[in-house]
C-alpha cells in the first residue's frame, strides 16, 4: 500500500531535503527510520525538494510498504524516532495511482525578512536580516508583474536542468509585519531558486535600486543574469502544497483560472 | 584599560558560556578573537555563566587590554569576526575598579513556554514545548511565594558548589502569550539551575500537580529533592543584567527594597 506523510521541518541544520554526499538531509532521516522498520531500503518521494537551509511548514512524501499499520501508528513510529527538527503532522493511506510530486498542482511559499538596528541572534537561520529601508508599495506593485504564465528562465538558477521553465504565478503579496516584511507567493510550481531570486529583486525594488516595471522585459529576456541576486535560504518557507484543485481554489480569488495540467516529468522545487 | 562588552547570543548551538573540554562555547569564541588581535591570550570575565542551551538577550563581559581602540572599532572588530549566533550590542571603557561579576547587583530571566497540538519545529532550541493544560492564576499566585530573601538550596542544582545560597527575588510574574506562557523573574542573583527549577515547579502548579502554598516549606527544607524537576534550558533567556541600583530601580515598583551588597565571592548563574 502507499502511505502519504505530511511533515514540517526546520531547515536550519539540514543540507536540504535530498540526500547529499555530505551532511544531514530530511530524506536521509526519513529513509533511515523506514529501513529500520522494514529491514530493507524503502524509497520516499517528496512533493518538493527544498534546498539547504529552507524550511517546510508543509511538505508531503509518499512511500510504498507491505507493513499494515494504522495512520496513528505510522505517525507515532516516525515522530518517536525523528530528530527534533522534523515532525510528521499527519499520515494517510492513498491510492497507488497517486504520486506526491506528479499530483502536486500548486505550492505556496513565504519569505520572511526582519529589520532593526542589528541582527537578532534568536532569528538566526529562521528569518533573513535586511537592515536597509524598504518601501512597501513599490514591492507590492512590482510583485504583480510576476503573475500569470511565463517562462521563468531569468528567475531561476542557471544550474536548473529541466527544459520546461514555464510556470504560473497565481498570487504574489507583500505585507508589513511587526519588524519586517513577508512575501507570499502561490504558483503552479517553482524552479530552482525561483522564489529567492524573485524576492531578491523585490527587495531591490523596495530599496529603490531596481524598477518593478522592468520585470516583464527581464522575464522576456530569458537570461538569468538580468534578474540579480538570490535571497538567502534562511527566510524561505515552503508553506503549502496543493494536491487538489479544490484546495488551491480555497486560497485563490474565484476569478483566477487554475492550470490543472499535472507536473509529470517536471522536477519542481 | 578595561573594556566592557554588552552582548547577546542564541544558546541553541553552544555548550554554554564557559569553556568546556568539548564543544563550542561563547567564552571560546570571544577569547579566540582577542587572542588573534593581541597575539597573546586575554581572559574575559562574564557577569553570568549561562548553561548549555540557555540564551542571553543581555550579557556583559569585561577584559583588560593595552590596545587603544574606540568603542565603535572594538564592536566592529568583534562583530565582523564572531559567528552569527553571538552579537556585540555595545562597547564601553570602564574603570579598572569595575568587575562585570562583582558589580552585578541583579539579573532578570525570562522563560518561554509554548503550547499546541504538536511541537513547532521552528521553535526548536528557542522555546520549550509544553503540551499540558495550564491554569494561569495558580502559577501567578505560587510565584509570589518565591519573593524575598531566602536560602534557595531546595531550588538549585545539588551540584552547586558555592556556600552562600541566599538570594533575593524581587519580582516574579507569569503572563499568557499568544500560544503559551512567559515567566519573568528579577532577583539579586540566581544559583545553578535555580530559574529552571522554580519554573518547573510553577508548571506543575499550573497543571494542578503541585501546590503553590507548599513553596515556603520546600524552601525551608533546604533539600533539592523536595522541589522536583528542572525545566529544559531551551526556554530560558538571561534578559537583563543590572550593573547599578538605578537601573534595577527602574524595573521595580518603588516599595521594593534593593539589596545593594555586592556579589563578591559569589559565583552566580
Amino acid at each position: 500500500m502507499r502511505i502519504l506523510l505530511q511533515l514540517t521541518y526546520n531547515g536550519a541544520n539540514f543540507q536540504g531535503f535530498q540526500i547529499q554526499n555530505v551532511g544531514r538531509t530530511v530524506q536521509y532521516e526519513l529513509e533511515r527510520i523506514l529501513k529500520r522498520m522494514h529491514r530493507t531500503f524503502v524509497r520516499i518521494h517528496p512533493s518538493s525538494r527544498t534546498d539547504k537551509g529552507v524550511h517546510a511548514l508543509c511538505q508531503y512524501v509518499h512511500f510504498d510498504t507491505t507493513m499494515n499499520l494504522t495512520p496513528e501508528k505510522w505517525q507515532h513510529a516516525f515522530n518517536s524516532a525523528l530528530p527534533e527538527d522534523i515532525y510528521i503532522t499527519s499520515v494517510r493511506e492513498i491510492p497507488e495511482s497517486f504520486h506526491s510530486r506528479y499530483d502536486c498542482i500548486g505550492k505556496a511559499y513565504r519569505y520572511k525578512v526582519y529589520q532593526g538596528l542589528h541582527r537578532d541572534v534568536m532569528k538566526n537561520g529562521i528569518e533573513t536580516y535586511y537592515p536597509y529601508q524598504l518601501d512597501l508599495k513599490p514591492m507590492q506593485e512590482a510583485a504583480q508583474h510576476f503573475l500569470g504564465t511565463h517562462d521563468f528562465t531569468s528567475f531561476c538558477s542557471a544550474k536548473t536542468e529541466i527544459e520546461n521553465k514555464e510556470r504560473t504565478i497565481y498570487q504574489f503579496t507583500v505585507e508589513e509585519t511587526r519588524d519586517g516584511y513577508e512575501f507570499h507567493v502561490i504558483g503552479s510550481g517553482f524552479l530552482y531558486n525561483m522564489v529567492r531570486i524573485m524576492v531578491s529583486y523585490l527587495l531591490d525594488v523596495g530599496q529603490g535600486k531596481k524598477e518593478g516595471n522592468a520585470i516583464p522585459d527581464i522575464i522576456a529576456a530569458r537570461n538569468r543574469e538580468k534578474a540579480g541576486k538570490t535571497a538567502p535560504a534562511e527566510g524561505l518557507y515552503l508553506e503549502k502544497i496543493y494536491l487538489s484543485e479544490a484546495e488551491l481554489r480555497e486560497d485563490l480569488p474565484s476569478d483566477i483560472e487554475i492550470i490543472t495540467k499535472k507536473n509529470k516529468e517536471r522536477i519542481t522545487h
